[in-house]
């Protein structure tokens, strides 16, 4: 059967259990980055994020042997729930192999979709060797998180969805990890109109998917280091890498600190919330060199904690220079304080935080080192202040 | 004409110009609170919350000699910006005073719809009095937020889009502030099926309806005392007033730490962000006491910027035990941070920060006063490392 057969009879697997996810159209994404921006909210979907569809298209597709046997899977995210509520709606029992540092939220959520949860290791791997143990060991059926073709399919309905909704996409922008996820929309969209372009963005720290299509072979990284954990692989899949290849025009890299804008963007603009990795896809917009085209952007999953959105604030004001800590040597005298507090009240920074080095405080022999958190309304404001400061005869230094 | 035919007429009107926001059922919501909960999210709404309604159908009512002259308002919030999109949509122009004390994201907002921003005073009072000040120099018309027939009009065309998709609706949750919104799809409701419960939800800090409709006349309060600024509204309509009277059931008080819980729950059930006056009829869920009934709350705006996001979310981790920060005194004598350091590791609280006091540090007199502060999984978890502090003869007291 044709691949893009395959496609259709998942999407009609699907219709039980899918939420609807329409596009957004972006305003202000479209006014900034001078395209027509639709936004595709899979962070809206069921458990979060897109991951429902591979897992339940998967076990649709399962023998009523294997599905009596129980299934296993190992993950730290977004694959446990979307395996855990297919299972369940599916009547299927579960098991889910996490790592024993999982957020306490998402062991949480997979327990909810009525799955047995295995706390094991420390990172994923050790997760994944006990998964394949257990596998083995009670014969269950292994859940592969991309490389598996019943999962691509079910990823893949993204795309169909995409095309019923705006023919004349131009672009379509997809979060790139084991690749599974835009296997799937390529080849939905490359089978049906193959002049639509289909883009991955990977992130800087975990690019083996760019990485190997320049090599021509499948790369095994040493290590991943990025704040998009979600797609934080390794090594590409052995069937995505050969769809990737064939069917995806081209894949951009972002930054960790693109993420970070694109998250502030989303909510301000948007009032939505995305996880690191599902943020990919907005933040390669303005790596985009096109203009005046239709370009989609998944937002493949939403799944963070609040923490993370409370770190996530933070730093991404800092790269706006919405706040800004600089220390400052004051000599022990008198009115040193009252002269820096008068030039920050003057330019309207807001002081957030004062921090003093504490043991130089009782020591009469040494300046005293003033450390200053101020909050501004971006960087042409703070390099108003920052210029006062120095014209005001104080030496400052950025603190990171 | 009647008030249905207005409101049927007012929606008309807006169709050229609202975006669509369908109802979002919540499986979480309606799983916590034993009802099944739907959401009207009009966050989503273009200017990022309902104002807009309002501001619209206003405009559109006006003589041509009136939208000649030029509109004013004043506003530090959503009205601001729903009038300002409105104006520029229907081609007149806005002029709006905000107080100077206004983020500036707001300020930036109002005038990229197209509106002169004027900022002055420091609290809103000072900019309605400039704003009533510019409209006779100017003769400019004034646009009320709240207490006029064409804006409660256009606000009620929300009750008439929940009728359409909800027929069997049960209860419909309203945040109030002037009273303008809930007065208007009281109206709607209540015209066409009286049998449907209004409820309106007022802020503990700033409850001038509930006030004013215990005393059965128009209140008005000293000081108004709440994070949900939206709706710190210190008296409430002639108009409003007598509406609610005759078409609201109940009015329901909610507390600011019911607002923080309920921005966390959005966030992770939904993917959403609302601003704190948006969030009381989802705090208001709670306080409901009906059980197994179609619950539709409203979700009036989404306007929230990221600072206090990351406010809200610290506040929320502490009242939900997931934060908590203690003292304790320490002999100065060495292992005793090494000790209370096994304790916390031994039952997996995560140290997020220690201070120590900075003047005793360097005086053996003293013991020395140790400050942590500890991220747990939530009460229970806390309970279980207090208690093991306890035991340990650590003498543990709560900072907040």
């Amino acid at each position: 059967m044709s691949h893009l057969k395959k496609l259709y009879e998942a999407q009609e697997q699907l219709k039980e259990v899918l939420l609807k996810t329409p596009l957004i159209y972006s305003p202000g994404f479209s006014e900034e980055y001078h395209n027509q921006v639709y936004i595709k909210p899979e962070n809206l979907q069921k458990t979060g994020a897109f991951k429902i569809r591979g897992a339940y298209n998967k076990i649709t597709h399962l023998t009523e042997k294997e599905k009596s046997k129980g299934l296993i899977c190992s993950s730290a995210g977004n694959h446990a729930q979307g395996v855990a509520y297919a299972a369940k709606a599916l009547g299927v029992k579960a098991t889910i192999v996490m790592p024993k540092t999982t957020p306490l939220i998402k062991v949480e959520a997979t327990k909810k979709y009525g799955a047995t949860v295995v706390l094991h290791g420390d990172v994923y791997d050790d997760a994944y060797t006990e998964a394949k143990r257990l596998e083995k060991k009670h014969d269950y059926v292994f859940i592969h998180p991309f490389d598996d073709l019943d999962i691509i399919y079910g990823q893949g309905t993204i795309g169909l969805e995409i095309l019923e909704e705006l023919k004349d996409v131009d672009y379509i922008l997809v979060p790139v990890g084991g690749g599974g996820l835009i296997s799937g929309i390529a080849m939905a969209i490359k089978e049906s109109n193959p002049k639509i372009k289909v883009i991955g963005i990977e992130p800087r720290g975990a690019m083996a998917m760019k990485q190997s299509l320049r090599m021509n072979e499948r790369v095994c990284l040493n290590k991943v280091d990025t704040i998009a954990d979600g797609v934080a692989v390794k090594e590409p899949g052995v069937l995505t890498y050969e769809l990737i290849k064939k069917y995806v025009d081209d894949i951009i890299i972002v930054d960790d600190y693109d993420l970070m804008d694109a998250f502030l963007m989303l909510v301000e603009k948007h009032k939505l919330v995305a996880e690191n990795a599902g943020l990919l896809a907005l933040a390669g917009l303005k790596k985009l060199d096109v203009k005046n085209k239709n370009v989609v952007s998944l937002l493949s999953g939403g799944n963070i904690d609040v923490v993370t959105i409370s770190s996530l604030i933070s730093k991404g004001l800092v790269s706006r220079g919405r706040i800004y800590c600089f220390s400052v040597d004051l000599p022990d005298t008198p009115g040193q304080l009252l002269q820096i507090s008068q030039i920050l009240s003057d330019n309207k920074a807001n002081v957030v935080k004062l921090d003093h080095n504490q043991f130089r405080t009782t020591d009469r022999f040494h300046h005293v080192n003033l450390q200053v958190t101020i909050e501004t309304n971006g960087h042409d404001h703070l390099k108003i202040i920052l210029n006062a400061l120095d014209k005001g005869g104080f030496v400052v230094e950025e603190v990171n």
